[in-house]
């Protein structure tokens, strides 16, 4: 048995990773992949210590980190959560089962869905959540990115660069992004942006050729010729395999306190899976060292 | 006047103001050093990306950080803060005064010295303040602990499984920490608890060798063999200049919630000068983050 099992290995993953093993606690990690959201940032400059690192850099450098610390390592995916002996079994979907004292999520998020016809036809065939991967494919077209925030003008900051042409669709009456990226897509000649405004459906026949839109203050539809459209509103918390162990909140992220404690003693949680109040690698890797150190108190003090 | 004043820049300060600057802000920042307790870290093996780096080093990357931004630096010391007009004003020592619209104290906290002969000279060569930090340096070595209460215990119960031999000093009649921790001691074959035991002075060449310590009962001095000092006898938070503006928790904490508010709206703070459950550089960076993003949400939903 295992001192602490960690499900996911992204910026929280890892940190937390680092933090049990340097308290010379037997340390498991069961991920799907390596790095998380963040591989898919295309440029961070807000993690202090780097400048300007890629996702994928900073990732790497994360997982040699982590590597270089005697940490066992699943590559398969988490199955599902039980409790045993006042421990907890997890099982995943191709290397049998694993126990552990205390666990710690950190199984982060992924994209949510438009829900809008033509979505699921045209994905990877036009509909994409990642313009880091998938932005150079649209080299010379038009394209829209769906979603005012951080994410979506992050990907449109990428995407001036690469399409000739941008749309910005943003549901709401106002642009939430930071402003920084604002006066990238303000200067940008090729960039337009449209709040108030819904996408109805996706259009195409082998791939995307359009998208249907609502102007939601007149009620008037329209379409918008594009080869491309980024989906970028948000994200899920990975918290099926859990079984409704933990509490969550009403847009399913488990509950912590400020010690990354769920409402499961000895279930402890980091990062964006989580209701921390900020998305951000930075924030993510803090709240894993918190989670690391909070299990280890508990196994110090006999929670089990 | 500025959006936010930050005081403090250290870890927590540097990357409040980093998260700030970038969200278009207008940031001062206030502190009569940079680095904080960071600084003291002879060896930082736990900041993700830097598998290994010393303290100066890892704030040096910092402070070039900060510094790639516009972000207005005052090196004085904040000796005050008062309200006006819903704003802050913060005096200083030799700068004058300066108005915000929002604090962020990120002012950091000293761990209580000694105060005996060796313990400046041997700083960074023997002489530590942070087990978690700095232990895994001290692998095979003797060491000791001075302090019995839980953080002298936390630190003995990790150093137990390090070092080869842990003293663990404590100068009054009785071990004060939790059972717990003394529990796990006394199951240590290599744990030696002193009490009514003064340490006297800290003996080396160019690293420690010996600390000298006085029998409080009989007044016997002697000398015991340790590679290394671990200094656990508390912090103090640096909230002085705040003039009881903000709710304190017993040992003089700043009380904050999961997102950095203080019991004074428009004053944030993060790091070790707050009741956050453990102080860690990548935590306080964390926090940092997390002060900025509030200060900018309060700003913007127009706190002020």
């Amino acid at each position: 048995m295992d001192d602490i099992i960690i499900i996911g290995a992204g910026p929280a993953g890892m940190t937390a990773a680092v933090y049990a093993t340097r308290k010379k606690l037997a340390v498991r990690i069961i991920s799907d992949n390596i790095g998380g959201q963040a591989l898919y940032s295309s440029g961070v400059e807000n993690y202090l210590g780097y400048k300007y690192i890629t996702g994928e850099e900073l990732v790497q450098k994360f997982e040699e980190h982590m590597k270089s610390f005697d940490i066992k390592q699943e590559y398969v995916k988490a199955t599902g959560v039980r409790q045993k002996d006042g421990g907890f079994v997890v099982t995943t979907d191709r290397s049998g089962e694993f126990e552990a004292k205390t666990l710690i999520v950190a199984s982060g998020k992924i994209p949510r869905r438009l829900g809008v016809p033509g979505e699921k036809e045209f994905a990877n065939r036009g509909v994409a959540y990642c313009s880091t991967c998938d932005g150079p494919m649209f080299a010379g077209m038009d394209v829209a990115v769906v979603g005012g925030g951080n994410s979506g003008f992050d990907a449109a900051v990428q995407l001036v660069k690469i399409a000739s042409k941008v749309y910005v669709i943003e549901f709401g009456e106002r642009i939430i992004a930071d402003e920084v990226y604002q006066d990238h897509i303000k200067q940008a000649s090729n960039a337009e942006v449209r709040t108030n405004t819904a996408v109805k459906e996706i259009l195409g026949d082998k791939f995307v050729k359009a998208i249907k839109v609502e102007d939601r203050k007149s009620g008037a539809i329209s379409e918008i010729p594009v080869g491309g459209i980024f989906v970028e509103i948000g994200w899920r918390p990975t918290v099926d395999f859990l079984n409704g162990l933990v509490a969550l909140n009403k847009i399913e992220e488990i509950e912590i306190d400020c010690a990354c404690r769920t409402s499961e003693p000895g279930i402890f949680a980091a990062g964006d899976v989580t209701n921390v109040p900020e998305k951000q690698i930075i924030i993510s890797a803090g709240e894993g060292a918190k989670a690391a150190l909070s299990a280890y108190d508990y196994i110090v003090r006999g929670g089990i």
